[in-house]
Order: C-alpha cells, then structure tokens, then sequence
C-alpha cells in the first residue's frame, strides 16, 4: 500500500462530496449565496489536516480484506469506505471550527480559524452544526441500504456524544483562566483524553472499517475497543509528555501546555507525587501565562524525574498492549495486524 | 383532552428523562462535577417554554388513535410518545442555546440566556452539542428494538439539517449590523421561515406521533407534510405581520424586527411593490437601531397598506388548506383532523 497514491486517492473523494452536496441543496431550492457559504465551510473546514483517522478507515478495511494494493478495491467499494474516513474528518471539522471559538484561538493549520474569516464571526456555530449535519446526510445517500446502516448511525451518535463529554469535562476542570489544581487528577486525565480523543480517534475508524469489511459482531468491537481505547490514552499521554520533553526541532512546534494550564498528564503525574513544598511551587506557577513562571514548572518536572515516570509507563502499556494483541480471537475474520499497525504507528514517535 | 391534566403529564416526564441520563453518565464513569454541568445544562435550557411542539406530538398521536382521555394510554405508551415530543424540545433547546449566542441575545424566557450565565461563556457551544447528543441517547435507549426506529433516527437528521440550512440563509440574508435590502425577496423568507421554522415546528412533530401510531406509509407522510408546510410558513408570515402590526397588549411583546433588520414578510412583501421612493425610504430607514427610523418604515407600511395584503394572503392560504385537509385520503389510517387542530390554533390568532 503506497502511501502516497493513498493519500492522493482519499484527497480525491472529498471534492465529489462537495458536489454532491451541493446538488442535494439546490434539490431543496436553496438560494445560491447559502450554497456557496457552505461549500466554503466544507472546503475550508474539512481537508487540509494530517487526515490520519479518514486514511486509516481505508488501510484497517484493506487490510481486514486482505487487499496488498489499491488496486484490490473495485471502485465502488474504495469510495464507500473512503466515504465513512471523510465522515470521521467531517465530524473533525465539526468539534474544531467549534472547539477554536471555546478557546479563542486565532489559527489553525496554518491558516485564521473559520470564526475569524471576514464576515463568518458567530455563523460559525451554525457553520459547525452544518459539519456534523452533512455526515448523516451523506451516510444516508451512501449506505441507507446497508443491513449495517443503523450500527453506523448508532456508532457516530454513541462516539460524538462521548467526544462532547470528555469536552465538558476538559473545559471545566481546565479553563484557560482560573488555575485549581485541585480539580485536577490522574482519574480525569483519563476520562478527558478516552473520551475527547481516544473514541473518534482510534476506536471510530476501526470500527468502521470493521462494518464495512463485514467483521462487525459485537466481540469483535470489543476486540478492538479494549485495545484501541488504552492505546489512544497511551498516544494522548505521549503528546502531552512531549509537549513538556520534547525537543522542538522535533515534534514541529514550541509546547504551551503549563502556560495555557492543561489538564495534561505530566502535571497530574507530578501532582500525584509532589511534597507539599513542590504542590506550592506548582500552585504558584502553573497555568500563569508568564515564562518565568513556566521554566520554574519545567524545571520542577525535571528535578521530579516525570520523565523516567513516562518512560516507566510507556514500557508497561506497551508490553500490555502487545500481549492482548498476540491474544487476539482471529476466528471470526478481525485480525491483530489492524492493532498493530496503530500501535507501531504511535511506539517511541519523537513527533 | 383536558389541556392543564397534558401539560402537567409531559412536564412530568422530563425529570425521570434527566435521571437517566444521569445514569447513563455514571455507567460511562463520569466525574460528579461535570454530571451536575450537564443536568444543569438540560434543566435550565429544556423545559420553561410553551412546549407547543412537544405537546402536540402527544395530542396528534392521541387522535390518530382516536383516544378521548390521557387514561386511555397505557404507560409506556404515554410515555414513549412524550419522550418523543420532549426530543423535539430537546432540538429546539440546542437551536436556542445557539442562536442566542449568534443573536447575542441577553435573556430567554425570563431568564439570562444560558452563555449569559456565569462561567459558561463559550462552554455554551459545547452544551447546545450535548443537548443535540441526548436526543439520539434518548431514542436508542427507547426506540432501537422499535421497526420504525430507523426512521425516527433519519427523520430527525433531515429535519435538524433543514433547520441549520434555514438558519444560515437567515444569518447570511439579514445579519444584525449590516442593512442591504438587496439581498431579501419574498422567495428568500419563504425558504428561511420554512426551513428554519416549519419542519421542525410543524412536520416534525406530527411525523414523530404518526411513526408511533403506526400509520407511516410514504403517502401519508406526504399528506402531511404538503399541508404543515404551507402551514408552517403561515404561521411564520402571521407572526411577522403582528410584530409590526400587532397591539403589543395582545401579542404581549414589543415587536423589534424594524429595528433588528429582520427578513420579515412585511418588508418582502413592501420592498415587492415600493416605488422608487418608496424604497428609497426603506433603505435609508430599515434595520437601523433608531426609533425615529423605524417609525418611518412603519407609516410607509401603514401608506402602503401591507396589512390589507396581509389579510388577503390569510384568507387565500387558509382557503387552500381546508381544501387540502377536506381532501386527505384516510384510507390508511391517516386523520385530516390532525391537520385541522393544527389550523384552528393559528388562525385569526392574536397572540
């Protein structure tokens, strides 16, 4: 599988979405500067990321089947499946164009947030919704008479739904302005990152490609949940150990979690562990938007040795991991290899 | 059907369909705090409204089936129907929350809007999803061993699309701080308030009780719909003629949409007639914050005799629905008197 040929493939789909779209509008009699407003929050909104959970719908499918090429699909079968990698990005959008207004962001993928494009301001809220609004437009055009159509509306309700509630909690327990570390804990760490980032990240595209291959009984999900859910708090903790260790010139950005005050695992484990004298420097210094302030944390996590904590962590997950991989129950057509390729994908990433 | 004995049944519903959502929480390990947000969240933006649309998907039931009395429900009968019409509250309560916040409203229903409330802010966005999400919790919970559960699921997915297309054309059409009278028709306000308004408000909840009766064969579907449509954008247009021509001792409110630049039926149906004068007036006066501006627009609609124009489209499109209803074809079941009920609560309304 090439990946390069992948990605150009799956880019290809998007464009013929957006039509068809926009057929279905001007079928409603939609006047023309709407559709064109909302052709332009799907094409601003919606490529133009890393596309990592709609590709990997399309490689777990290839490989459920077994298919060593592109080639293996006959047409309408790559569109589908690329169709349900497209509805996980669109539901991307949707979390995002929101998701940036909450924290008042300014850009995002190199470019100004939709709600500070010229003129879009508060329509985006709207804007949003119309994200979410067109994947079950499009699931209904695509799948409506597949025996498995109701499972796929019941999975993106279920994984949307979990998604907003590690949202509420993150929001809540971390808001940008008001510093509480006694809100924070391990505990909600872990909800926070299965649930904002673990369902539709992990166990969402897997379990799509699992429908479509056909390998969708209820043992099989479960197969593939108990270990995708961990590995995507594994990926989630490895971003925010990174964020804090690791080197710039690596990971292609400068990290702000103890400026912005996250909810990350890094400060929940140094709280975990902190002598009263080190919570009170904690207390002082984390969440101030103030550099100094920041380098005194920094330090602090150094001299902690939460490092040697994640490196601790991240040998156990993964040994864990591996062993319920090689446990894997083949007979009913899901295969390990799915898991694997997300667990090589995420073990000792310096990005 | 004694009306206070139904609103006082539904209301009673909604508590027991807050516990278990709560329930539901706990079960997925959710943190107290953000249980608590969350009840909050439904609690204050659920009920407190006229309820209209989700009482009627009781009342429209009830008369498909020919019911005299709340006794004659059973139980889970009552209940399965009221929490159909308490989803319908649910959409409009993640509408509201959302266009408050685009409106920049300050209160709703006597009460500060919910991003008003102290320290939601922009979590408000977040929550108008959850409030979205709880519906389809909700209808699984309920509904997924039900034949027509599919159905409910993509009715309520078109109705919230058509909804979000009405409210873009809507922002896009008439945005609070900028006036281009160029930019409204009377075409435009016919797609805006039906899709913004008359789906959700009038076809849906009459589709919802006649999936729960039974009686949902396509044509009867459609029976419905071609006369709640029309219906609902009376209903819309009534509502923007008292705004500006209403005494506000009955419609009990100050009407604003002069002020507002609101895409009113009024100012359509004028700008479609108005001499060159005549427009010029309305485009140096409409929509412009300033009560001596705004009583121009109003003597110009006064010389202009829109509410004589009004009167005439009344007696027309109700003419035409009771044509329609006395036609309907209730060989499967379906009842023209739904319909009926639904035009007696409009008609020569004053309030």
């Amino acid at each position: 599988m090439d990946k390069a040929i992948g990605k150009q493939k799956f880019n290809a789909v998007f464009p013929q979405l957006v039509e068809e779209l926009e057929e279905i509008l001007v079928g409603y009699g939609m006047p023309s500067d709407a559709i064109a407003w909302f052709k332009k929050n799907l094409n601003y909104n919606t490529p133009g990321g890393k596309l990592n959970r709609g590709l990997s719908v399309v490689d777990t499918y290839a490989l459920l089947k077994g298919y060593k090429s592109y080639d293996d699909f006959d047409d309408e079968e790559y569109k589908k499946t690329a169709i349900l990698g497209w509805c996980i990005e669109l539901l991307q959008a949707y979390f995002l164009v929101a998701d940036d207004m909450m924290d008042r962001s300014i850009t995002r993928r190199g470019q100004p947030c939709w709600y500070k494009v010229e003129n879009v301001n508060e329509i985006a809220i709207n804007d949003s919704f119309m994200l979410e609004g067109a994947i079950y437009i499009i699931l209904k055009k695509y799948f409506r008479q597949d025996k498995f159509y109701v499972d796929l509306l019941d999975l993106f309700h279920e994984v949307t739904f979990q998604t907003e509630l590690g949202q509420l909690l993150d929001l809540i327990t971390a808001p940008e302005d008001h510093v509480d570390l006694s809100k924070f804990s391990l505990e909600k760490h872990s909800f926070i990152v299965i649930f904002k980032t673990a369902y539709y990240s992990f166990y969402l595209p897997v379990a799509l490609a699992m429908f479509m291959a056909g390998i969708n009984d209820d043992k099989d999900l479960k197969q593939a949940q108990d270990v995708l859910i961990p590995l995507g708090e594994y990926f989630q903790i490895q971003d925010d150990f990174l964020d804090c260790f690791g080197k710039p010139e690596d990971i292609g950005k400068i990290g702000t979690d103890i400026l912005d005050n996250k909810c990350s695992w890094v400060v929940n484990t140094a709280l975990k562990i902190a002598t009263p004298a080190q919570r009170a420097l904690l207390d002082a210094n984390y969440g101030r938007k103030d550099a100094e302030k920041e380098k005194i944390c920094k330090e602090l996590f150094n001299e902690m040795k939460i490092n040697e904590l994640y490196y601790q962590y991240e040998e156990k997950i993964v040994s864990e991991l591996k062993d319920k991989i090689s446990k894997v129950d083949e007979s009913r057509g899901f295969k390990g290899d799915v898991l694997t390729a997300f667990l090589n994908k995420i073990y000792k990433r310096q990005k």
